[in-house]
């Protein structure tokens, strides 16, 4: 085993034909990532980047001119640009799910419109889709429905082409409406209003619906998003992007930790040794959080597989299979995201107090951790786990983005 | 998803031709796993019923007789038998270490020899090998040698029928030499001096040598125990045996946990609840402890897939491909082991004081991770971990048990 | 600062007047308490031991012939007595408890005669009060009450003089009797049937009542058992003796594990060091379970110096004062009885597997702590911090032994 | 109890006649600490407060006109400053350090001089004392000594009135200089060059030096440095001001975390509450934060007693009391640091994802810890407290600002 000059190396990641376009774009992620960490606001240039790429097609089928790519390629892409830029990593994640969106809810005709558009335009997906913010409102009218009011939590929203949107009609979970809206369609106002201590170039703020008019063809279905099992994928997708991007992230602050301590750490006045790298505490810290990390990616990487399975089943997809994959998936995110609190967290011992300087902007790794795993309580999630272990009952699938 | 109203089968674990016998053997060793954990001594009928199922020949290859297993289903076998009886598992899988002894040390005619046998007499072997016991001395004779002193940690020497018996002859690593040697062999006296806390019929005691003769043809190899990166391999059998273990405990801590507290726990006064099953302190512990078990399992069984390829590489393998073999083991060992300590003391939250019975004996779950976790320290095990990480060196392979 | 030759003297602790008497005790407890604990029963021997020593009546009032200590100096010495001997310092604060229970309960003239029996005839003594145990029928009858049924968790009733006994008349706290009964009453039966893995000798088995007779004057009160806030003081002493058995276990045990680490353990091969005590990981490990175990301490004696206060406050005790000072003892339970957890289990890293051997008994602090931290559970507890803090309403105070 | 209204009022701190005085300031403080944060900078307006209030001559005795406040309560309102603003409480604490290096390594004459201007002139100290960074050099001249060079993590250095200074004159503890330089002496250049993330407006850049002239009357001593036993409790107020830093940014953020719950987070719809405060999750995990906080306060309060103690034993303070003095202080230090990572990191957990914008700037308490608990490394500390612990060697005091 060769002496790990390059740190980063020592965390490959393969992703088949496109191993050398992802690492490519990575690296152009990576070497401002800290920078625009620092200005927050949209990035234009790297969702263009993104754009220019071909890989917004990644879950897109064949049939309608996309890459037709496995679940878990795109999410350890995911992961892998989450390492170098967390923010983004979180777009290209959501605009796959907003795309799945289309594949589960959709009519075949919508599907054929909605994807090939996604090719041939190169869209980048918003969405509007929060569960929890009741204040956008709807009523019918005679081409459709009206939209009205506003939304928060609309990651991507901003440059976007087309947008997820989501309300709800009734009480019951069939009774959501669940259509795409185009972002330049009259009424539709994406604010500028993100400036969140993490996730900071996701755009995640609000948009505004002034008397926004949505045709019953833009309206998702049948089978709509309460459709079907196999239609309650969507969230899972949802939750598997969450735990790449802890993932990512985890791996990113420990790739920049060794490669730090490596270049520039000075050996502790009572260690001992030459070089900090030989440092015992060191040494047993840095393997500690290698262990949980590689704990965390081993859990994730059952669930990607589980998850493709239940992909490929289509509609056979049975409530039972559906039940047990989504406890595998909030096994994985909540490992995940517990153990990438405390690695981003952690790192800091391996640098010391010279790498706190901003320009390095270490801390963003946590910021983003910390923010993302708020995105829905992992202690629920985790109830939900037990409840199904105790009861055998698994988690109802409730409607989050 | 039906309710699982047998919460064993909440864990299956499919072991393909061997599905009925293993469970068979497990069931039966459960039966009675609490009352000889208490009685401690040797389990004869226990050892006796693991010869009579021909499991004992699952590591020696067909060409001798024997069942020619992959490893990762050995090793899910000793898991298996750990959730019911961790000592018997542990003799279980120290079989198979030391029928890979024979088949790593040993040359073709010393493995036909004592695989055969192994087959044909159902063997069980024992083992006198800890390095860190320097008590044993040996000197030539003119047949081969001549041991004479004594042993600590003896694991299966008892009720054994060969040993594999270890001695530094010099003070670098090929200077071992390894020897297998008939329990009856004349001086060999295996005490019955374990009475330990934990690991309770591991028969973990001394073994005396006085004036042992070891024959030249006794003396595993070439290539020996050092003779070749593959011959190492069997190091990494010893602890992923060890991870098997901690897994195998923690699962049935979890297992037992569950069941106790659907069948006998009153649901606590202020909890609102009418079973306690549904009680949502319970239910977020039983969750913690289930997503903190999978992501163990998920690293063990990453490491069983790796370690299977380098066993099949042959001579083929590298140091190279070895050193990152050994870390992958040792994260897997490391997660498991920590975590099969908290999981294996915190399933008495779920289970409250009335639980506590010397009958019921769930305490031995903790007991006997706590032992096993002691067989190497695990620092150094996650220094060697960081060390690598930090440096690029692997962990130097030392000679234990 | 001379080398810490005994380091047990680490660890001093003063109890005044007491000081010799009190270190006497418990060298002569240490002395076989190991050997106890796998016998279990009951420790007559032992229990002659605090009858003789007079310290049974410390916390009987001067005014009634006894010692009139203060409460942290009762409790201190508790936690003194656990780091040699868990259970008798379970049973001897279990006394202290009972005593309290006249002196917050009992009439004057009750108190009066109780407590002068209590030091005139060495009395020790028992309790049969465990409120989560329905199975004790009550009725009135000519002089008093008959009691029926059987009662479990009955710690220190065996070899007692006398017994709390407590039985639920109604659904309202307030409708509480508690009653003074002589063991030796005509019916009343201590059964031997304390067999669990931890406070092995605690006698905590069950009472069986057979038609048997109290006598109204027996009955503790006015003001009785809900008569007052002070009255309610009683089950925060039972809070602080669970917290202080929890700080005697994990001293006991890091005493106990730095004391064979200095004398028995090798170094490590590839630490570099020439003893044990000099290995960096065994300084880091031993240095943060000091640091855990002095925040456990600490925490207790503040919970303690605010108990004496609110004692002294007599009735003028407030409400709001009662529920501060619950709020501090729970919090000090808590964090005690997590980490008591914490290090009896991590000591044996500093240790080995060496250690494990049944004649240390090394593990009897966890065994203890495990069983006693279930007493009521501490997930329970914790809610009613955090219900305090969020929403300022102090936890009621249930009744519990 | 009263409901908690005010959160706030939850964590009353008592200051004796400057209650009031320290309150003002505090409420002052957190006004604008968020928005201060963001900008980093100096804190011209808030010195100037600090300044105005007169509290910075609470470390000089009465006899040279200051208000000689005794060391628990300097550092309680260090304390108390952190919770409202972590950076500012930090120039406070070093504001008495620097009085302290005075009082301890100065003679008679030079405490006389400098301690009356520091009354006289309200002078705000700042310091030049790192001493691991080398690349200050100096060199004898008629006069004095000549510095020349530059230092890092100069806190405090901008906008001051006068810098502790030190360098190293050989390799020996007591061969190091330590004087007193105005900050407008010809030569001295503070530099604008801290922006790090967090303690943002500590000012601790670096400070130049081109080839500045100290005189002998400025080089403090006898006694110095290392001229005693007392002259070393420099280094330990260093240790607890950070160790008070970390307690006011967890109870800082524990605070804020609580009134945000009260009054903004909606109970989550699974909660089955009316109120967020209600939710059974929320109260566990608050529960837990707070017995954490208040066992790091209890062992900090513990050492700040201990340190007073050894401070008013003026020159008779033996070795020995200094080593178990220091013991408990890096125990205190371990521990709230510790602590205040995970409290700081956890509160989000009670405020969920729309707490986390930066106009909050709920990030800055673990940033500002983050930051300040990589001083020195917490490992080594650790270590420090195991060794005295196996070894009883008390860490060896070694020169850290």
């Amino acid at each position: 085993m060769k002496p790990p000059s390059h740190p980063k190396e020592l965390f490959p990641a393969e992703f088949g034909l496109y191993t050398e376009l992802v690492g490519d774009i990575a690296a152009q992620l990576a070497a401002t990532a800290a920078e625009r960490d620092q200005a927050g606001g949209t990035a234009l240039a790297e969702r263009r980047l993104l754009r220019d790429s071909g890989l917004l097609a990644l879950a897109v089928p064949r049939a309608h001119g996309g890459l037709q790519a496995d679940w878990p390629l795109i999410l350890r892409i995911v992961r892998r640009f989450a390492q170098a830029d967390s923010s983004l990593a979180h777009l290209f994640g959501f605009q796959h799910l907003q795309v799945a969106s289309v594949l589960l809810f959709g009519s075949p005709q919508q599907q054929q419109h909605y994807l090939q558009e996604t090719v041939a335009q190169r869209w980048f997906w918003g969405n509007a889709v929060n569960a929890r913010d009741a204040r956008l409102r709807v009523w019918p009218t005679g081409d459709g429905y009206i939209l009205d009011g506003i939304k928060a939590f609309c990651s991507g929203a901003r440059d976007s082409d087309v947008l997820n949107v989501s309300v709800a009609l009734g009480e019951q979970p069939h009774e959501r409406l669940y259509a795409v809206v185009p972002t330049t369609r009259p009424g539709v106002q994406v604010n500028d209003d993100w400036d969140n201590m993490g996730q900071r170039q996701t755009d995640s703020g609000s948009v505004t619906f002034d008397k926004v008019l949505v045709r019953h063809d833009e309206v998702l279905g049948p089978p709509g998003p309460a459709g079907s099992v196999r239609a309650t994928l969507r969230n899972l997708i949802g939750q598997l992007v969450l735990t790449e991007i802890y993932l990512g992230n985890a791996q990113g602050a420990l790739d920049d930790a060794v490669a730090y301590l490596r270049e520039h750490v000075r050996p502790w006045a009572m260690s001992g040794v030459e070089h900090a790298h030989q440092d015992a505490y060191a040494q047993l810290r840095a393997g500690g959080l290698w262990v949980k990390l590689r704990s965390a990616i081993a859990l994730a990487d059952d669930a990607l597989a589980q998850f493709q399975q239940a992909w490929l089943a289509g509609d056979g997809l049975t409530a039972e299979a559906r039940g047990e994959l989504s406890i595998a998936i909030a096994a994985a995110r909540i490992h995940a995201g517990r153990l990438a609190l405390e690695i981003t967290s952690d790192i800091f011992e391996l640098m010391g107090a010279r790498a706190t300087t901003r320009r390095n902007a270490f801390d963003r790794y946590w910021r983003n951790v910390r923010v993302h795993t708020l995105h829905d309580p992992l202690d629920y999630r985790q109830k939900g786990v037990g409840s199904w272990l105790l009861t055998g009952q698994a988690p109802d699938p409730y409607g989050y983005g």
